[in-house]
C-alpha cells in the first residue's frame, strides 16, 4: 500500500478539519498557539484525523500562521494524526518540506485571473511550481497534493468550464501528486455541478483521490457534499463553525460546517469515527479567541441525534 | 386533467411558501393582515404560486390565524394563486370548507404520542377526520391534503419505520386525498431517509402528488430537498427566511429557507419562474413585522449567482 492509499483508504471516508488553515485566513483575531493545539487534541481527540493546520506565508501579512512550525511540530506527537499544509510558493514549499508536516497542499486555480490574483502567477507557473515540489519531495517526504479552486466557477471570471478542470486534473495526475482537490471556493456549486465533476475526475484520476472542497457562500453546502458522497467521493474539507475564506476571492465566505458534514455522512450510513458532541464542544475555543467571529451550524444550536434504529 | 394535476403538474416543480401558516405557529409577534397581504403579493409577483396561508384553529390560542378568512379572500384575487390552509380538526374542517382556499390541508402524525399531542387525537380518529373531509367536500370545491407528520422520526417517540408511515399512505390514498405530504416535523431526516421513502411513497401514489416538507433543525434541509428531488419528489414546501416550527413537538426549528430552496431547484435545471432577487427582497416585510425573529437563509446574505452558462 502506498503512502497514500494509507492516509487515505478508498474504502473510508476522511473528514478533513481545515478551520485551522482555511478558516483562519480571513479573520481579524485568530488562536494564539496554546489555543491552536488545545483545538486540534480536543477535535483529534473527538475522532478527527486530518487536519490542515496552516500556510507557509510571508508572517509579516499573515501573522495567524507565524507558529506554524510549532503547531506542525506538536501535532506531530499525536499518533495517528495526518498534518496538512499550504504552500503558494517555492520559500512555502521549502519551508514545508523542512516542516514535520505530512503533506504539502498546492493550489492551482481553475481561472487565470483568480490565480493571478492567489498567487501572483499564472496557472502554468502554479503547475510548474506543484511539478517541482514532487520532484523535490524526499522518498518518506510529506505527500504533495494540489487543489484546484474556483473549480465550480469564479467570481472574477464567472462560469468555468468542466473541461478546463479536467484539463488540469490531467495536468497534476501527470505531475504524480497523491490527492487532488476540486474547491468551491466562492459556492457556485450546485448538486449537479459536484456530481458531475467529481465522476469526471474520479474516472481520470483512477487511484488518487478526489477531496472535494466546498464553501456555504449560498447554502448548498451540506446539499453539494451529499452530491459528492453520492458520487463516491471519499475525502471532503470541512472547518468547525464554517469559519473560512479566501482573501483574494471576492465574496468569499465560511468552509461548509464541519459537525454538520459529520453528521450528513452518519445519516448517510458512513463510520466517521467521530463523536459528534465532543466535536460540537471544541467550538468553545473559537467562542473564546475568536469572539468577533460568527460561528456557524446547525448541529451545535439542535444538538446530535440519538443514532436512529431504522435503515438509513 | 383532474384539478390536482392542473394545481400540482407532475412535469413541473412546486415550491410552496408555508411561511404564512408553518412560519408563524411559534413566533411572538407576527404580521398584520396588510403585511400578510403584502407578503402574499410580493412573492406571487417574485413568481411563487403555492402558499399555504394560515390554519383554521380557535383564535383564541392562535390569534395569528384570527384574519384566515379576510386573508384567504384578498389571496384568492391573485389570479393563479392557489391557497393552503391548514385544519385540525372538525370545525377547522368546516370553517376552510366554507372559505375560499384551494386546498385544504389536514395531518396524521406517523406516531400515536405526536398524534394525541398536536391534534389531541390518535392516528385512527385524524385519519377518519381526513375521511370525512374528502366527503364533505364538493364536487367543485378544494382539493384535500394530508401530510404525514414526524415521517423520518419523532422527537418524543423516536425513530418512525418506514412502514408505519407507507402505511398511512395507503390509508391516506384509500380516503382518496389529492396530495401526500411527507414531513420532517423536527429534523431527523437524513438523505438515505428521504430518498428510500420519497420512492416508496411515489410508487404506491402513483398519480397522487408527493410533497416533501423538511424543517432545517440539524442543518440538513437544502440537501434532503436536494435527495427528495434526485427522488423524483416534485412538490416541496419551504418557508421565507427559514421561519417555522410545530408548538407541539419539543425541539422542532424552521421550515427549510424558501429561497435557498429555490436556488437549489435552479442549480438542478428546475424552470422554477421564480425571481430570486426579488424574492430576498419580500423578507424586508418579515424584519419589519417581526423584529424578535431571526431570519435564515445564506442566498440573502450572499446574493443569487447569474445563470452559469456551463451545462448543470
Amino acid at each position: 500500500m502506498t503512502r497514500a492509499a494509507s492516509v487515505y483508504p478508498s474504502d473510508r471516508l476522511v473528514l478533513r478539519e481545515v478551520g485551522l488553515r482555511d478558516g483562519l485566513q480571513m479573520v481579524k483575531t485568530w488562536p494564539d498557539t496554546h489555543a491552536k493545539l488545545d483545538w486540534i487534541q480536543r477535535e483529534f481527540a473527538a475522532g478527527v484525523r486530518h487536519f490542515e493546520i496552516g500556510s507557509f506565508l510571508p508572517s509579516a501579512r499573515f501573522p495567524q500562521f507565524v507558529d506554524l512550525r510549532k503547531v506542525a511540530a506538536k501535532a506531530a506527537e499525536l499518533r495517528g494524526l495526518h498534518s496538512i499544509a499550504l504552500a503558494l510558493n517555492e520559500r512555502g514549499v521549502r519551508d514545508a518540506l523542512a516542516a514535520p508536516v505530512g503533506e504539502i497542499a498546492l493550489v492551482v486555480s481553475a481561472t487565470e485571473a483568480h490565480s493571478l490574483a492567489n498567487q501572483n502567477r499564472g496557472r502554468a507557473e502554479a503547475l510548474e511550481l506543484i511539478r517541482q515540489a514532487v520532484a523535490a519531495r524526499p522518498a518518506d517526504g510529506p505527500l504533495i497534493s494540489a487543489g484546484i479552486a474556483m473549480a465550480f466557477g469564479c467570481s472574477i471570471s464567472g462560469p468555468v468550464p468542466q473541461a478546463e478542470v479536467l484539463k488540469l486534473c490531467a495536468a497534476l495526475l501527470d505531475a504524480g501528486v497523491d490527492l487532488i482537490g476540486l474547491a468551491d471556493t466562492v459556492g457556485h456549486a450546485g448538486t449537479n455541478d459536484v456530481g458531475a465533476l467529481t465522476n469526471a475526475a474520479r474516472a481520470m484520476a483512477g487511484d488518487v483521490p478526489i477531496c472535494v472542497h466546498l464553501h456555504d457562500t449560498r447554502g448548498m453546502g451540506i446539499a453539494n457534499a451529499s452530491a459528492a458522497l453520492d458520487a463516491g467521493c471519499r475525502v471532503l474539507d470541512g472547518a468547525l463553525g464554517g469559519l473560512g475564506g479566501c482573501p483574494f476571492a471576492p465574496g468569499a465566505t465560511g468552509n461548509v460546517v464541519m459537525e454538520d458534514l459529520a453528521f450528513l455522512a452518519e445519516t448517510k450510513g458512513f463510520a466517521t469515527g467521530i463523536d459528534l458532541e465532543a466535536m460540537i464542544l471544541v467550538r468553545e475555543i473559537l467562542a473564546t479567541s475568536m469572539p468577533g467571529e460568527q460561528l456557524h451550524g446547525a448541529l451545535a444550536r439542535a444538538g446530535p441525534l440519538e443514532r436512529k434504529g431504522q435503515p438509513a
